[in-house]
């Protein structure tokens, strides 16, 4: 197939369709990336893997009543989703505290947070994705205060959603990250993926890391702990 | 006199009032840090100075109807405060770009702000005071939503009124931080102290630093440019 490259970050090649001009096709890279790209190696499978776990999942908050991005799985390593106008911005819930917060606001590792934490982070590799208040947001990118209300409130229900979908297979969802575009017809969608690249997700007997946390730590087999994911989730979903 | 001291800061000493147990004796110090704390210095005068400036703004804002801590001026270098317990938040607000946030947030130096963009840290040491958003906030301390918000209109309507003052002297008051405290009514009191210290102040005829950026970078006399702005606050209050 000819299609067009329109964009490549460090996860996924962008690829406009061929047969519908509001849509794309996201193809799923094996490259893993940390600490803002200083980290970086390749794992045959990720990108099958990752394309697979976040069909799954987008899938699943489809049938909960969360609109996303995704139209449909297109092969092992390809989905088809709607084209968005991305906004700028990481919208970051924080389930329990651990990571960059720990540091940063010298809160103890495992504290738990109820209600959850929402952080924004302005999307800017170059500033290496500072993190940013609502007045920042506001300045920074087009976003209007309804409209990053609307996002904060979708990544609540996302949190929830996933929350008991992750429960469900004896996975405790700890944080992840979300990023939100508006379609054609100016509405704020959830776009991007999800994924354990972009979620951080604990086996809740055992605590086992099962994320992109034993790629950037170096504690574990990347592709075993994302097939561990992938497995539990077809099995459930 | 026998005065207690409560507490040593980096610019000023504490005294329980002997007469007034909701009183504070406020003595500010001639010392200066910068970077948190890593570039220290002292400047014979800089505590008189910042007393005297701080008494004449207080005394101002006071009477454009914003209510402080300040009570009265009681020596050159010293005055009686309400006592407060401090919420441990820095309230920055910023009518032009300078300092942290063209770094933090690749914006151009000298970029105005309209509304001026107003922001939080976490008043910790060591960490570093960390900007934090409104949800970090709520968790790190003890203060709700409503008192937030409080504390925000409140340092709105401080830029108001400082800007109209600094203007009439021919200065343009770029940023500053405020304190804020409970006091024994549980009414959130405008604290701490307003000075060229906590303020970036630009002579608006030669855009001259009239604050404490000439120690931070090392380009011009603390002292003097203190005492500009006291010379000319006083001639005007
Ligand atoms: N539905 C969508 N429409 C347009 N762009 C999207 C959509 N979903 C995700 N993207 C963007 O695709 C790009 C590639 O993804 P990725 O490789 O994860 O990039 P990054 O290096 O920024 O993490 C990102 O800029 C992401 O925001
Ligand atoms: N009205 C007040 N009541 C109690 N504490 C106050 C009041 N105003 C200011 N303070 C506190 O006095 C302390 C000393 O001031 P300062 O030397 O500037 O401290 P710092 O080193 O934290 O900047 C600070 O912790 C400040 O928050
Ligand atoms: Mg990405
Ligand atoms: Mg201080």
């Amino acid at each position: 197939m000819d299609r067009q490259l329109l964009y490549e970050g460090k996860a996924k090649k962008i690829y406009q369709s061929d047969t519908n001009e509001n849509h794309l096709i996201l193809s799923y890279k094996n490259d893993a990336t940390a600490f803002n790209g200083e980290k970086k190696a390749q794992f045959t499978g990720k990108g099958r893997l990752n394309n697979e776990i976040s069909s799954l999942l987008f899938q699943a908050l489809e049938n909960k009543g969360i609109p996303s991005h995704f139209i449909k799985r297109l092969d092992s390593t390809t989905q088809i989703v709607q084209k968005t106008d991305i906004i700028p911005l990481e919208v970051v819930i924080r389930n329990i505290a651990t990571g960059s917060i720990t540091k940063r606001l010298g809160i103890e590792e495992k504290t738990p947070f109820d209600p959850a934490l929402a952080e924004l982070f302005y999307k800017d590799d170059s500033l290496g994705d500072p993190l940013i208040n609502d007045e920042h947001a506001l300045y920074l990118t087009d976003v209007t205060g309804e409209e990053l209300t609307d996002m904060k409130e979708k990544a609540r229900k996302v949190n929830q959603a996933l929350t008991a979908i992750f429960a469900a297979i004896g996975v405790r969802l700890v944080d992840f990250k979300l990023e939100f575009g508006k379609n054609k017809d100016g509405e704020i969608l959830l776009s991007d993926e999800v994924s354990p690249d972009t979620c951080r997700l604990w086996d809740i007997e055992t605590n086992e890391r099962l994320d992109k946390d034993v790629f950037r730590q170096g504690t574990g087999d990347l592709i075993t702990v994302y097939e561990e994911i992938f497995n539990r989730l077809e099995a459930q979903l």
